[in-house]
């Protein structure tokens, strides 16, 4: 299994270099389970795939705290077959994903029942890409009923799904949709944008 | 057919509003070919799958000429089963993502020789996932092959492919991946980030 996740924060503010700088503090506590690489577009997270959204959620929330409008944007991969199998990827807990949709579904909203509260209000939309399975929009079907059902759910939209909600609810349910959906070993994709403090919420 | 974009601005500016507002106008020429609708998170673009690319490259050509950090991400998508073919995205010429894999990369390699030249240098990144296929690698390497001889390859990076150079040239061969690579009528998505005047370019 090789997981990770390409993450970029854009902080709207002409201190936007402060801000992330001051952010990156909170991934201090992931740093011995991930490795990370940082280039002028993006940070690398490779580790546990289960951790991949709780360091996430820590690192927006840090950012948020600023006050100003700033979004995270994300590409979360697992089981990419152009990758190597990597040790520190290795899942800490069995995640459950063979068993039937209705269990998965399940499975996930009390996960998100139990999240952590931040505090922080955020909006949020991901697309979920369950890779090379011939029924991916099964998949998908799946995922988006179970994220109608999380407490989460803002709207359906075109190519993506919106969320509303604590950050602490909303990370949880994106860390779902990833974690449950596609197939066990299979290649899951997700596209992820999380904004806090937007001028003109919808 | 049913192909577009969910886009969003970031620019990294304390104006950030008045810069997104500014840029907007650059979208004016596409407005009759285009559905155009706007949230908090992203403005969805509906119309021909060829005219995707050029209207977010004017749009973010637009912005970047404020002088701040900018940054353009994108979720892009065509032939989703999930949605209903419309009219407005049929596209005005034979796309030619029939042919074998070599002359696709031959077809898509001239089109970016020949992208108008925007005098803007960006560094960008893409994934692309072609979905509901039983061999979503060979597509995925065929694709990585074309943009290795593009002109504008930078760098493969876990999950993504980074690209440099001017703004018309990297528009141009992330819409030739997007509309050559994974089958004619297929599911297909692309998520892109493109950035201008990074503070630490890499």
């Amino acid at each position: 299994m090789f997981s990770g996740a390409q993450i970029s924060l854009y902080p709207m503010s002409d201190d936007f270099v402060g801000i992330i700088l001051g952010a990156v503090k909170a991934l201090d506590p992931y740093r011995e389970n991930f490795r990370i690489e940082t280039d002028d577009l993006s940070t690398l997270l490779v580790g546990p795939p289960e951790q991949l959204f709780p360091a996430m959620r820590d690192l927006f929330v840090h950012a948020a705290n600023a006050g100003k409008h700033c979004v995270l944007a994300a590409t979360v991969s697992r089981g990419c077959p152009g990758e190597p199998d990597d040790p520190i990827c290795t899942p800490n807990s069995e995640l459950g994903n063979q068993a039937p949709l209705a269990d998965r579904i399940a499975a996930a909203k009390a996960a998100v029942a139990s999240a952590p509260v931040t505090g922080l209000t955020v909006a949020a939309q991901f697309s979920l890409y369950p890779l090379g399975a011939a029924h991916h929009m099964d998949e998908i079907y799946g995922c988006i009923d179970f994220v109608k059902q999380s407490g989460v759910f803002d709207r359906s939209k075109n190519f993506c799904t919106k969320l509303r909600g604590d950050a602490g609810a909303v990370f949880a349910a994106m860390s779902e949709a990833f974690l449950r959906f596609g197939a066990p070993e299979g290649h899951v994709a997700l596209d992820l944008k999380v904004s806090a403090h937007s001028p003109t919420p919808v």
